[in-house]
């Protein structure tokens, strides 16, 4: 049977009352009952129970299913579930998840917690642990895992297989869809998948399957290079060295899909013209979110300000003039939108690798075309309603030539920005579309205050 | 050594002299030469030639090995390339290729040329790639290749691995990171990944191994329900499965990747207000792309010039209290960017499933409760600024809660459109920050005309 989407989980909170109450009467059973259950969708359960009986809950699982629980539930409540425990049964549960995704636990947890369940955990595992702690969450090393399948080149494929299928048995999770080989001084020589080792032929050498060119990354990439990287190379496992070319660790894709994901929200929400939200929208407080809205909007309030500088020294002749005023706001959002969809075309553009820096002058020279197509279009539409309503031609001419240079000026600075900002190192998706409307509609204002009063001889 | 990463290929371009002089003199050892090579790299090496030699380059190399190089070309130069061939080399190598890429390619070309290149195809192949093109290319069925293992439910561990090293021995590309289980009527009964089978101890049934709740999608499922299902329950694979429950085809993980990236890029290109492209900025025609932004610029466009009917409106007025046309673009501006926050933030919240329809009463609530705190005070700016300007303070205070009230219309439209969009099934990107920006223009000049009239009595 299908699981209920994920949109709305009515099947979930159907089954929460049967649960409790089999946890209230019968706990051991628990675990049998819900044993064919997806963790994801025994974490949906969990979700629509109440928090004190999520414990309970986990309690009542087997150590390795409870950690699969952990690893699907939302946060803000495993943060919470964790904190109900004592140190000793949250590291019973924590040692049974794969380093990456414990470390990405203990991260989420107080200091002094995380340190307390720490200090519960096989000692070896700790070590593992505080080391990918150390890693940025969003580099490679922290993306991570330690535990994979490697093997001396020198090897059989029968060899090879058998340590496979040891691994397979041994309960941990590595990483095992790819097999990498290393050379005598431990150093990263070969790659080959699974499917591969499986075909090898009786008595083949591993040094004669493996890929020699192994694409890999070191532990300081980005998440961005990682997703890149995985994707362009169609990988199922990324794996990560240090600068001896010894192997780290390994990212699995799962893990991949995740950046993905989150490095687009982070990219779009730039793009909206905010700070990223490091958390999903519900799981972020009302505070948090103000500030990094309020810093962006005070920001581009503050230069949308020159606009009034500039027609408060034109006010004289405005009032000379006054259809002129009626508009100002065409004019700005034509200059506005223009720039946006340049802005956002270019900086997706650059994030997937379908333009480079190198194309500056291409991109350049195509969108200052689109502006010249598209502003001259807007232009002859804004002459045609300010005859309308009935304006002096000379007022029409300045509308329509206003809307082209703008529209001009628009794409021009959707398309610089991107490619500034990523020619000095800074993220082109704070090229927002309300940065790139708030820079345009200063150049709009300034283009139609000089284009009045050249034509209008004012 | 590690490949050059993606965004310049120098070692591509370094390698083309000495490729092409080694075709020219001894084209059957550049197979040799090249085959350790990720696909990837000699695709870049491959776009960095002159288009016809790209023809004698893929015909150097055994079949398999072009296909996979094919595969990775960019979709103009395949569709060159494969048009250059006969149809019955194009259809050695596209025979190569795995049934879901093999529609990809084929679908790119002109219909006359693909048929001909189809007739040249074993038959049976042929059926199954009819098949596939027959989906839309974004649906599940339009992503999942019919290679795939899947045994009955009723055979032993052992046979289904001597079953699973038959398909990895047997040259075709078969999905085999997930093992499906099907019943005696050929439905799907349950899935294992190749992990648990290795591990599986001797004369182990794979229905005790297998598990039952299969994650699995209808073929006609959008890519965005593939990405969501997949990164919701960590997948290598996704089964695709007929309204008999019979298993399709697989979409694998690779495959999901690049859909999640369309997605989002298409997300992004409608939330910078035009129409997605189809195809990377590049690849995509001067015409179309202006095709795509001018439709959505100019209904933008008519949607502003309702603030010129309200301001014309408004001009006797406006002549007597001038002040108040400095502050026009301040006003639609901060109104425009709030809103577009708002709208971003919870059109990728929807996108991902952190916010759902079910809890649209709470987000207009908390948008309101964001827009009455950031109006507030970009209200007091703004009234400061004013009286900075020699401004009355009867002035100031229309600037003041005008600003207050437009910055609360931009974040309850942000939120409440791609809400709206959601409920009507109309995908919520395209309530994008220009969209809302122009709506909220509009608003904001009508909220600024009519509290200017009461509070000044004009």
């Amino acid at each position: 049977m299908s699981p209920p989407p994920n949109e709305d989980r009515p099947i979930a909170a159907l089954l929460v009352p049967d649960l409790l109450s089999l946890l209230d009467e019968d706990a051991p059973s628990v675990a049998v009952e819900t044993e064919e259950m997806h963790p994801r969708d025994l974490a949906d359960v969990a979700e629509a129970m109440p928090e004190e009986r999520v414990v309970a809950l986990l309690a009542a699982l087997p150590p390795e299913r409870a950690a699969d629980v952990l690893e699907y539930l939302d946060e803000e409540l495993r943060t919470a579930v964790l904190e109900q425990m004592t140190a000793r049964q949250a590291a019973t549960i924590v040692s049974e998840m794969t380093p990456d995704d414990r470390a990405d636990v203990l991260d989420e947890l107080e200091e002094e917690h995380a340190d307390d369940i720490l200090q519960q955990i096989p000692a070896e595992e700790r070590r593992i642990t505080e080391q990918l702690l150390a890693y940025e969450p969003d580099s490679a090393g922290g993306l991570m895992t330690t535990e994979f399948v490697s093997v001396p080149e020198t090897v059989t494929a029968e060899e090879a297989l058998r340590q496979v299928r040891l691994a397979a048995r041994s309960g941990r999770r590595e990483a095992m869809y790819a097999i990498y080989t290393t050379d005598r001084l431990g150093r990263l020589a070969g790659v080959l998948s699974l499917r591969e080792l499986l075909a090898a032929p009786e008595g083949a050498l591993v040094s004669d399957l493996a890929w020699e060119e192994v694409v890999q990354v070191p532990a300081t990439a980005d998440r961005e290079e990682v997703a890149h990287m995985t994707s362009e190379y169609d990988l199922v496992a990324l794996p990560v060295v240090d600068d001896q070319n010894r192997l780290l660790g390994v990212i699995t894709v799962d893990d991949v899909i995740d950046a993905i994901q989150d490095e687009a929200t982070e990219d779009v929400q730039k793009m909206g013209g905010m700070e990223a939200l490091e958390a999903p929208y519900f799981q972020t407080g009302f505070w948090e979110i103000a500030r990094k809205r309020g810093g962006w909007l005070l920001l581009l309030f503050f230069a949308e300000m020159l606009t009034i500088t500039v027609l408060h020294g034109f006010e004289e002749k405005l009032q000379t003039v006054i259809a002129l005023a009626a508009f100002i706001p065409l004019i700005t959002s034509s200059g506005g939108n223009s720039g946006s969809q340049s802005a956002t075309l270019i900086t997706r553009a650059l994030a997937v690798g379908d333009v480079e820096l190198a194309d500056a002058i291409r991109v350049v020279l195509r969108e200052l075309g689109q502006g010249a197509l598209l502003g001259s279009f807007l232009g002859l539409i804004g002459i045609g309603a300010a005859l309308a309503l009935g304006n002096p031609v000379a007022v029409g001419l300045v509308i329509g030539s206003t809307l082209l240079c703008v529209v001009i000026a628009g794409t021009i600075i959707g398309a610089f920005l991107p490619l500034i900002f990523t020619r000095i190192g800074v993220d082109p998706a704070i090229a927002s579309s309300p940065f790139v409307a708030s820079l345009v509609d200063v150049s709009g204002i300034l283009l139609y205050v000089n284009i009045a009063t050249l034509l209008l001889r004012l």
